[in-house]
């Protein structure tokens, strides 16, 4: 069967690996016969449940209580923030009908919570006692996008929607920036993967934000994907959904908003697209589904591999014996293109000697060790998984920032994939201008995360340098 | 503000009460606008994230893997099986527009999966080698329900559905065992909630199954609340999907198919019914968001207080302490009307003495312990306190089950409440004409978990008596 044939395509050609990657790893399968809607099969929902659960720990340590809303928004709720219905109307999904009914009012199927939350923070909200107020919730967001692709861009897809209210505008950056402390710890400490923090442009933040923060990660083919952001939302959204409170000297305020989208379908595109290779996906140990698959090299070996196992199972690692009726070989391939990080292999030889046969999935070094070190060997090796493939995405972040100093050197490096570093006249039409002749090369925004002060005339108009801003494509 | 005032309603008002347990404790918020869609609040939530855990866990163990189908279900799916579109069509809510165009096909909003995987299934499942095939996914569903009440009905609930496929008939039943085996443990041994298991009659069964088992619990106002159900559904579903696969002959045949729902909500509610009493809930200590509260006496006791918290943290507890602007007094009452399980008073004369005041809140119990006897204590009583809930329940079903054996006997156990256990004809007209004048005595059928057999005439037509079923007013 095709399907148990290993990935064929190679990685360079992202776009078909990627898909191939999504198939053949059982993480999404797209024929459901609704279009743009995907059926998450298991191995993708493990890694998945695992990241909402990393989140979910952090939110609730900064205060954060987990929430339900409804999944549906009466219009009356979508229409109240002019900005907001604008950017979300054309790609809301409407419900109608009930039974053979009509609906007397129609319901949107959340795009986003804000327009559900916030009258209920009305109800919620009433003395600067109730501040400042942190919710979450962890749910299936819908939007009916155009073109879709499994992870980065779906009409239904997953992700944290956390919305806070303070008392005073300053608590605003301070949440900012922890929720970029909660996204930096995350996606580079146990996902491996490095992340940049953007201010992003004014003609580019969320409809009805004051700002937006964002963080992007480079993909192989050297397109940005944005997988969380933080907004300023001032109070905007207070204002019309009468989100006030009294004071310490009893006078009525309106309260101070942030929300923070941390989108857990574009970390598992990450995941899957830096770390994989030609052979598939490679997972680091914490996150993966199987952490350890034990392959019998002939049935003899079984007893050993289940009392491995067992001694595993006792030290909380996730393993599996791989006994189904193929050949070692076979099973070598399929483990590792599911990326299960270490397989260990037993033989006669093993069993002789008292030995163990590990083999790394990240970067294919074997070891042999001696079967009362497995444990601690484990141990070290998860580190250096870990280490490894962060290593090899922060260089490969670092070989694809280019300093670009004109038009020509903007449209080389934009053509060519990752981002161009350019002084920058601050200009809408100038973006504009620039994302059109370099078909698609987007201003991303200023660093969040770092100072950096302009050097030089605009890179593209050749204006008064402003700032210094990031240049690429996206998804 | 009357939100503080604790419960006050009495719980022999069954109704009042617990929609005020609802909105008192922050489990149900009723004022969102869209009738019959709740919001779940942080207490709520915390309690129904570890009800998906233990299931999650038990249903991975027994060798189901989580899947996330898609909310929608195109209209041709669901016209497919005759029975089921029959049942479910009347509150279907439909969704047919997006942005500002009409969808060239109705989509549903899930009010149950199997018409969105069963086409999948037919793709996923091959061979006799791919079976058992066993999937769960945990959901909301939604159903345009006329009358809806917290946690018993929704037009959006919470639940887990297992879909699992077999190679054989005689499976089907294993799996419902399974079933049964899962929803005893958990629901029993972590929830402390005794359950009855019955095979429902053939003219309650759902909608396109062969047969329905399914578990109630009898709530305090002696209406039965079905918490779970596993459905056969024989191949009837596998032919309408074409879900087929070679067996070792290679010979085609249709799959076995059996589904499993454990309600979340069904059993929030029984949770909140069933062990709570006048002044609010009562928590299994598995189960509660706070396990232990420390209640500072003296302003001078807080640095004991959080020695004590940090021990207790050290141990995996769930501790906070309530620093409030408030007296003890208000306190106590704030977090018995939560369901603390455990609350510690740390005054000045626990500090003199190197000691601790514990009170239970399941049975308002007081300990002077040891400070260095606190985990031990703990250990001791959190065991004690889920048999002390379980019991009292059982005491409580044990008492309001009783046999009948003329319809006046029916008529009036049916009045007051609770089962009524009968030698049955086995006939719909009589169970019909039984749930007429009863109005609303249902027959919940025989039992599944014990062999019970028909000792006289039908207690309600007179006729032969085939089977002993259990008759109740139901949620």
């Amino acid at each position: 069967m095709s399907e148990q044939m290993g990935i064929t395509t190679k990685k360079e050609n992202f776009s078909e690996w990627f898909s191939e990657v999504c198939f053949k790893c059982n993480l999404i399968d797209l024929r459901y016969n609704v279009q743009g809607f995907v059926v998450h099969r298991p191995w993708a929902m493990k890694i998945i449940k695992k990241m909402y659960s990393l989140f979910e720990k952090e939110l609730e340590k900064t205060g954060h209580e987990p929430v339900l809303f409804p999944v549906v928004i009466p219009e009356k709720n979508f229409i109240k923030e002019a900005e907001h219905v604008e950017e979300f109307a054309p790609e809301v999904f409407w419900i109608t009908e009930a039974g053979d009914k009509k609906l007397e009012e129609k319901l949107a199927l959340r795009p986003t919570s804000e327009t559900a939350m916030y009258q209920m923070y009305s109800l919620w909200i009433r003395s600067y006692k109730d501040l400042p107020f942190k919710r979450y919730q962890s749910v299936s967001v819908f939007r009916n996008e155009k073109t879709t692709k499994p992870f980065l861009r779906g009409r239904e897809f997953l992700w944290i929607e956390a919305h806070d209210a303070f008392a005073t505008e300053k608590e605003i950056m301070k949440q900012i920036n922890e929720d970029m402390i909660i996204t930096k710890k995350i996606v580079e400490d146990h996902l491996g993967l490095p992340i940049m923090f953007f201010k992003r442009p004014q003609w580019d933040k969320f409809a009805g934000a004051v700002e937006t923060y964002a963080a992007d990660i480079l993909m192989p083919d050297g397109k940005v994907n944005q997988i969380s952001s933080t907004h300023n939302l001032g109070n905007n959204f207070s204002k019309v959904f009468d989100i006030t409170f009294l004071d310490s000297k009893g006078e009525k305020k309106y309260a101070w908003q942030t929300c923070y989208g941390p989108g857990i379908w574009r970390m598992m595109a990450a995941l899957i697209a830096v770390h994989g290779d030609d052979k598939g996906l490679i997972l680091p140990f914490e996150l993966a589904p199987i952490q350890v698959i034990i392959i019998p090299i002939k049935d003899s070996a079984l007893k050993k591999c289940e009392s491995i196992k067992k001694e595993l199972e006792k030290n909380c690692i996730r393993v599996e014996i791989d006994k189904r009726d193929e050949t070692p070989g076979w099973k070598f391939n399929d483990w590792e293109m599911k990326g299960v990080p270490i397989r260990i292999e037993i033989g006669p030889q093993e069993i002789k000697e008292k030995t163990l046969t590990l083999a790394r999935r990240d970067n294919g070094k074997k070891y042999k060790i001696k079967e009362k070190n497995l444990i601690k060997t484990l141990k070290k090796i998860e580190k250096e998984i870990l280490d490894n493939l962060k290593n090899k995405a922060t260089i490969f972040l670092k070989n694809n920032i280019h300093n670009a100093k004109s038009r020509k050197e903007v449209i080389d490096i934009i053509k060519k994939g990752g981002y161009a570093r350019i002084n920058f006249c601050g200009r809408e039409v100038c973006a504009k201008d620039m994302q059109n002749v370099t078909q698609g090369g987007k201003v991303r925004g200023t660093r969040a995360d770092k100072k950096e002060l302009a050097t030089g005339k605009c890179a593209w108009c050749g204006g008064l340098g402003k700032e210094v801003v990031y240049v690429a494509k996206q998804y």
